[in-house]
């Protein structure tokens, strides 16, 4: 086989458009050659293992898997029985973005709550979580919340903790969605633990994919006496890797070579860089009066812009994303780890050629 | 993160002990880089597509996959509706390994049937294919073969043309699990196609990953039309990838580089070799009589041997591999892309050693 | 065993809470004794085929089950491939009590949209109506409606008929839950299919038990090329009835004997009295101004009231009910076929007492 | 509507071509009139509480649900974990006759062993019982035996003991189907908890329908620890009745009026009749020497008789019944609570017609 595509080609429609970061190719080489013992067994696996407990505490277990899917599924799966449901919010991808897998792999009724920025409250957790005992309602028995959310917002420690206090105050688990965790944790600041383990999380979707790597996803459970069985629903929900070593390389540069924050933390500063750029269109005039808004703040690599839709489709010819509420005009424009000064400059520019044309 | 393994290693306990093959790191490599649409838009898995209508026929549909256990189940779930079931060898891979997937991702029955080596007739087919309009009965509507067998055993084209008619006849579908498709078309010398969709399969689980792939497994829909809806079946039961232009890269290394059959046959190869210095141990008296024996005919990568069971744990302690039914004394060996003459000798040497001494 | 019940004992909780009507024990009573051949292929069961294609069209086929969420959920798990969703009000019964069952027992993903009044509108589905061919959202292939709603409101045929016109033209299909069918056809004056199968409704869950029956329902498939396979889902999802001879003679009552019209038409105007009645507590005076309102209309056999908790509650210990938004203050107050004009008026007297107290 | 069949008709075909015994109509009639809480809060319900705790041990719980298939699989289901599999005999109802049910609802697995006679043994047990911590198999966390069998044999107490402390040895729990659990305890001459609680069975499913009852079974749960949730299991699957006051009534009579045990006494005497003259025929030449043979004991109410399968036709044509295994020409003779002495004796003159025509 010979390369079949264009390598120069960047664009701002998903973090995961980008490839894999070459420490992590690396990390991949390295664990190649000879035999190892499959389905987890391997050298890597028992050091992603040892990393993650140094992280999350001495409790904590690590599970790697394919997808983020795989993970929010399997996750909130071994948090609850079979007569559980999950309160999350509208946006959540486990609502909006998974086909429906969390209701059909493992009959998880979802409970969702309509929400301005994509953040839970305790509030409004509350007003879902009802009817325990009641057997004709599906019994709320966790709390599904995504940090950084899918609207590019973030969740502080403590407003996590809040929530963390709240579900289990009534007997609810909590569950972070953490497909982009690493830039929710350079946002911050902080450590991965300081908004997760320590903030109340119980079980933890820890991404990857998004950041670099060419596919591995893990759940991390804080404490194991909270979601039992993990280790035989991986297999029968068909997230277990046979070569699992290969993931566990991959999860372990996020950690063992800073590569997590350091990507993340470079995808949010091009991310600021687009919306400074872009604010400054605004402010200067360079553009029309009114012909570009945010629909959301960039906290982290994600920049939500209101414009005209037939501009936008003109913007979208010349450089690739996605619409997210066409209706209102509303755009996602993301930045990957290997989003560069230059394409963000220059893809500003190409904002305000077509919003001054 | 630094090498953490012994990369001199290697035993006969399976083929995905094995890591990559380097052809297929330098296509991972060769596909990085640069922005690529996710979920499949992408040019590796267009090309992939090219391939497998030029390999399947003009009408086939390729959906790459993480793992054999996904590409059964979703394979099986696409061909029938909400109530049929399977018909399957008792020893079948998706019976005996996959920790009940099929019937918990899918509600799928299994009947299974005892063959004696792994593989069906129509002969045995018939034994469970009954019932067809009773509703207290779970509808048989389709049969599962393996190709190589669990057992390392070998359907012909034409064993498999007489499976697919019955089955056509009766309104079954025909499902091939191909996790050592390749090992198979390397012993029988044949395409791919010649034993699945000219021999009347609908449906194909490709293997890869047992064959020197990272981790990439797809299904092949020989006619959409008896699958439809596997687009979404794959999404919601979790084995879509997003960058999935990796897969698909990895994929290609099989067809376009001509590795599928290349490494499948080395591994034939070695399996014979072991399975002959074997014999000659048996034959030239090196062992004592009746020491080793074998339970099926190697005609892939597999030897199924048969020794005291004491024995065979000190031959484990030496080089691993796993007992196969330890009530019977009987042991599998493997032989992987990897395996070397070296190492087959090396291993008839430990035999020979602990049987003899 | 002797009676252990308080026989002249009723109360506005529910029309499940009252018994069986005369008429239908005695319909059992009548398919009794000799042998019939069980799972339905019984003399009963075959007349009530005949009398649903009277009706509600040639085609029409008739699948006795034993409750309200068995039809519901078997109706759209019939309607739809396994990657199918479902829109539905957020006050929808198979959203709000029942236990999660369509997630849960089909994978059915549920869509809700807030409605004022229990009632979908096109504009309404249309909130949720989108995304086909995406595979990462849930297809959204049925539309769900309730008649009459949860909140005792009614769709007229005109109404149905234009969220028909609007599912089929986007290749979804219509199911309506009639739980409360015959109260709707009384409260409209028109046959059943008047807004069922002459105003496009694709399938059907037929009530009986809320109407009198003991325990019966059944779904009604308009044109049987949308539902496949009931027969299967039905036994397959533990809604077969053995002795099925006793589910159709109940529900050949309704039709049969014009008991079905019957019970409900007086169901609705002892919900209608009582609503004049209280209205006539408010506008004559006869409690305190502002103690007592009303949340909906009464358009079949509920009232919904708003009004002080705790005064609600000196009532419920006088004659139960249940509170339906506690919050607001609302209760839902239901009349059953065997709700007498003396009933009604008592707890008029009741309710005055309690206000004026 | 008016009585649509022929009562004077009885035949052998099974024990729920019966109607239903005048006690239970008569004890329905009594659980009529007045309102009663719905879903299991009424006076019928609670006094059947009381009598299964005195049957069945001050722990004990009942669940009344729908029917035999909804019983087995949610008293299954409640006993184990997302992963957990069951044994059974490879004649047990819930692998031949429930369309796959308990796979399909609740996702388990059954691993099934061929039996002589459809009765498990520790031995037959062991064959699957194994794999316990090996995530690639279901792991087997329950047992499944019936009593009486689904051919008409019974287990003693000391045969349910010994499986129950197999299982229990292994962290396996023991369910009962007893579908003809009264015929079983009949034949015994003991109490239902002799061969249930008392020989360590977990969980049971308490037939009713087959034994006189209009439409009732139960699940009883020895000991609430080891099945939690069924409270939500019942709605969530389906198997909730509204008026559940009902199905409690029709339960109570087989315990309190003693209804049970009369029945299927009867029934069990009607089928030793049966086979007492059919085997009258044989020794006294009345029939062809070899023309009728018995593959079963007739340990209840079922006689299993093998003839030649045209001339089973022919006695089919005079009175219904169904092959059982039409290759070997099996048939299944059933006799129920309402067969009489002359149906026997008529039948057994029809089979000597046929047999030595």
């Amino acid at each position: 086989m010979t390369r079949l595509h264009d390598t120069t080609y960047r664009g701002f429609a998903s973090d995961n458009y980008a490839g894999v970061h070459p420490e992590v190719l690396q990390a991949i080489a390295d664990a190649n050659e000879g035999h190892q013992i499959s389905y987890g067994e391997d050298q890597y696996t028992a050091r992603l293992a040892d990393v993650v407990r140094q992280e999350f505490g001495e409790q904590a277990e690590v599970f790697p898997v394919f997808n983020g899917t795989g993970a929010n599924v399997l996750a909130l799966t071994a948090l609850m029985p079979r007569w559980g449901a999950v309160i999350a919010s509208g946006t959540a991808h486990i609502h909006t973005d998974e086909g429906g897998a969390p209701e059909r792999v493992s009959g998880l009724k979802l409970f969702t709550v309509p929400t301005p920025d994509g953040r839970l409250t305790p509030e409004l957790v509350a007003t879902e979580a009802f009817g325990w005992g009641d057997e004709h309602r599906a019994q709320p028995l966790a709390v599904s919340i995504t940090n950084t959310t899918e609207l590019g917002t973030l969740y502080t420690p403590a407003e996590v903790r809040a929530i963390a206090d709240y579900a289990h105050e009534r007997g609810m688990a909590l569950h972070l969605d953490g497909a982009r965790v690493w830039n929710a944790a350079a946002a911050l600041g902080t450590s991965l633990s300081a908004f997760t383990a320590d903030a109340g999380v119980d079980i933890l979707s820890l991404g990857g994919t998004k950041n670099g790597l060419l596919g591995a996803e893990a759940i991390v459970v804080i404490d194991p006496a909270t979601a039992p069985g993990l280790v035989y629903l991986r297999k029968m929900n068909m997230q277990l890797a046979s070569k699992m070593r290969f993931l566990s390389a991959q999860l372990l540069t996020l950690f063992d070579g800073g590569l997590g924050i350091r990507s993340a933390a470079h995808a949010n500063a091009m991310a600021a860089r687009l919306r400074a750029g872009l604010e400054q269109l605004v402010s200067s005039g360079a553009v029309p009066a009114g012909s570009l808004g945010f629909s959301q703040p960039t906290e982290a690599n994600a920049v939500f812009a209101v414009l005209d839709s037939a501009i936008a489709d003109r913007i979208r010819e010349r450089v690739r994303f996605y619409d997210w509420d066409r209706a209102r005009g509303e755009v996602r424009w993301m930045c990957a780890f290997d989003t560069t000064e230059a394409d963000v400059d220059a893809f500003v520019g190409v904002v305000r050629e077509e919003l001054a044309r």
